[in-house]
């Protein structure tokens, strides 16, 4: 499909040229005839080709020429906290991508969503056409609040808001309690998203030396009696990108420091269902007072079914409650919430974490052990994750080594765009689940 | 299932307690007992109840009180831009909806949803589990730019970004192009979430009167020359709260105002698709200059599905890229973009569209003879769409008459939570397809 659309793009086929029968199609690309004749008429949908009775498809009048399939982000844009997001979303299949900040979709639980869609093709009327309740489906969230429970978090459904993805979830967050100008304190290094959301927010973004066992405690005093920050935004265990999780000592020091200060915390759970061994939350250590508790099921489960959740105090959940549906009207998907919940309560979620938390720790191993041989070596050993967190040797810079692989084909995470003090330019963020040879190779070449 | 979680709410069953057997609750409901097992798993996938090998289902232990189903918006409330929406999003399903913004169920096209959903379930891994491009699906966009080219409006698929309903789509403009103080328009009266949205922005609200043919003119320059506003925010065809279309004058007239004070317009097409016979489009006589177009799937396909999208300008298309990214990460869910490329391309969208028009004509027609029955009759006579703008007789209180409607179990839509200058204390919005007897008898008591 992908070949005729280019063929009709480059002009090589034009406005009434007719298109290869289906058996001759199916033969030259060795596909069944069925699989060109789901192809055509995909493109006939689309209107870039018409069947004739009897007589084939031929290509359409009007069908767009000069531009075929996806726009790529372009090569020379500048490295800043959008460029890997833009570089891996937008990359053709052909790409490598072990910059990039999930797994290949061979390591989803792509059996059980399917499932999960065929269930939920039975499922009440409602669900699927309606706009559900405006703090997202009761079931789901009935559900979410079970572990929080054995964690000590007394909340309840209506506690939670459910969302259309963990990042709308802090999004909606800052929305409410921040105003331009004021300042919020991030880990340096952080996932580099969270510098592009702040940045829309027109906040001070105040970056926090980030150590093995969480944030410099005595830097995070400092920053917060000199920049009174409103909201210190990080990743609850298995940090983006180092892999670090907080120690109890930390996480009990960060939070007396921000009692002292009034400072509200937003925790994101998105990476913590990798963990094998849960480490410590600050939400369990503080009760939802002035932690606001996020996450998602992008990483774990489908990044293609938006979902993610806020847990958080009555008032400030009440709040978010009018500021989603003023901004995105209702708001998560009742049909989206559904396909979590069947995943969910069947157990095979779990299952699923189970077997991918084993497979993750070897991969770990195994990318640590290859990337020794090109000399380049994790700051930390995660406990659990696909991130290695890398310096690379003879203070290469990473930006540049970056653009040379773009140029070759491969999506890097270069250091400094996690980095607000630009202080990582030396180092670099694998996805140890996105490292075939190819990816080695050019690091022995680059870096030899 | 919903008798069971009451009486655990209520305490009427306690942790510990056994559940009626399946045969025999099945039996008691007149439902099949595979109804009920589905129901108990549900439940016990909940943890509300625990199953015993050999000995049925108990209530578990933990089981949380005292809280039952969801939560409704409460009564009291007062009656500002959120009220219609609350009360409607949330309200139990006893609640009749006359004053609601979609379809019931049983009007959407429910088969080929479900066809949909099966035919999903056997798509390509990588729709099923990763983020998708940042524009959102290739294919749908290709889809959506088809009608586009026959408006006479030359935007190719790179031109339109996927979002994840047409409010979010609004409100990620607004976030590019406003800054707090800016003043924007709104026809007076205009859709009570226009107001939500922009009071998030912080903005200056201005209303214009709406005439049956658009917004009067003559106050339309005169906000211009006196407010200087950023953005003027207005339906394309079908008007909410009016159901008035734009004429071809008005439309004319409006985008040379426009022009004149370098004006942007939204103009979303959420109802358009609602229309037998098409009116004028500010987008297709401007060309994508200065207007942006906005849509969704909500009101015609599912509410459930969440799938906007805009056509901008290039420049701004690629800036709301950046944004969108930053702010919810990726966006438009694959999945829903998927089940609505679906729906589309094999036409049973447009043919649910052409059975609904006649449909909804139909019904316009049997509510205006009901409402005169109460003396209540609409400002304009609609040519598309589910909603009649009414004038109550005598002047009545349109929200005292929704609050006495919400006492006795109905949600209705008064005239003030759509105008920004509260002129429209008499008025009330109706939903021609939500308007059992049991809203008439009561309209005909409270108004008699």
């Amino acid at each position: 499909m992908l070949a005729i659309r280019r063929l009709i793009a480059s002009q090589s086929l034009l406005p009434g040229d007719k298109l290869p029968s289906i058996r001759k199609l199916a033969r030259e690309k060795a596909v069944s005839p069925s699989t060109v004749v789901e192809a055509y008429d995909r493109l006939a949908a689309e209107g870039l080709i018409r069947p004739r009775a009897g007589s084939g498809f031929y290509v359409a009048a009007g069908a767009p020429p000069g531009r075929a399939g996806d726009t790529h982000a372009p090569l020379d844009r500048a490295v800043d906290p959008f460029w890997v997001s833009r570089q891996s979303l937008d990359a053709g299949r052909e790409t490598l991508r072990p910059g990039c900040g999930w797994l290949p979709p061979a390591w989803m639980p792509l059996a059980a969503i399917r499932r999960a869609l065929r269930a939920t093709a039975k499922t009440a009327d409602a669900t699927l056409v309606e706009y559900g309740s405006t703090r997202g489906s009761p079931a789901l969230r009935r559900l979410l609040v079970r572990p929080f429970a054995a964690e000590g978090i007394e909340a309840g459904p209506e506690d939670v808001l459910l969302t259309s993805s963990g990042t709308q979830a802090i999004d909606l967050i800052c929305r409410h309690l921040l105003r331009p100008g004021d300042a919020v304190l991030v880990d340096d290094p952080c996932y580099f998203n969270f510098r592009a959301l702040l940045q829309a927010h027109a906040v001070r973004i105040v970056g926090v030396p980030y150590t093995p066992s969480g944030p410099d405690i005595s830097r995070f005093e400092e920053a917060l009696a000199l920049h009174r920050p409103r909201l210190y935004l990080t990743n609850a265990a298995l940090h983006n990108p180092t892999g670090a999780s907080l120690s109890p000592r930390a996480a009990h020091q960060l939070l007396a420091a921000a009692a002292a200060h009034d400072l509200t915390i937003v925790e994101d759970e998105i990476f913590a269902d990798f963990e094998p061994e849960r480490s410590v939350r600050l939400a369990a250590l503080d009760g939802l007072n002035r932690v606001i508790r996020v996450g998602s099921f992008s990483k774990t489960l489908s990044a293609s079914i938006r979902c993610g959740y806020i847990a958080a105090r009555p008032d400030l959940a009440e709040a978010l409650v009018d500021l989603q549906l003023a901004t995105g009207f209702g708001g998560p998907s009742p049909l989206a919430a559904e396909l979590v919940f069947r995943t969910l309560s069947d157990g095979s979620y779990y299952r699923h974490l189970s077997s991918l938390q084993g497979r993750l720790t070897r991969r770990r191993r195994e990318a640590i052990a290859a990337l020794a041989t090109c000399d380049v070596h994790p700051w930390t050993l995660p406990r659990g994750g696909f991130y290695l967190w890398c310096r690379l040797p003879r203070a290469t810079d990473a930006s540049e080594l970056a653009q040379r692989g773009l140029r070759e084909g491969m999506v890097l995470a270069p250091g400094n765009v996690f980095s607000v003090s630009r202080t990582a330019a030396d180092f670099m963020r694998f996805n140890v689940t996105q490292m075939p040879s190819e990816v080695l190779a050019f690091l022995r070449r680059a870096l030899g």
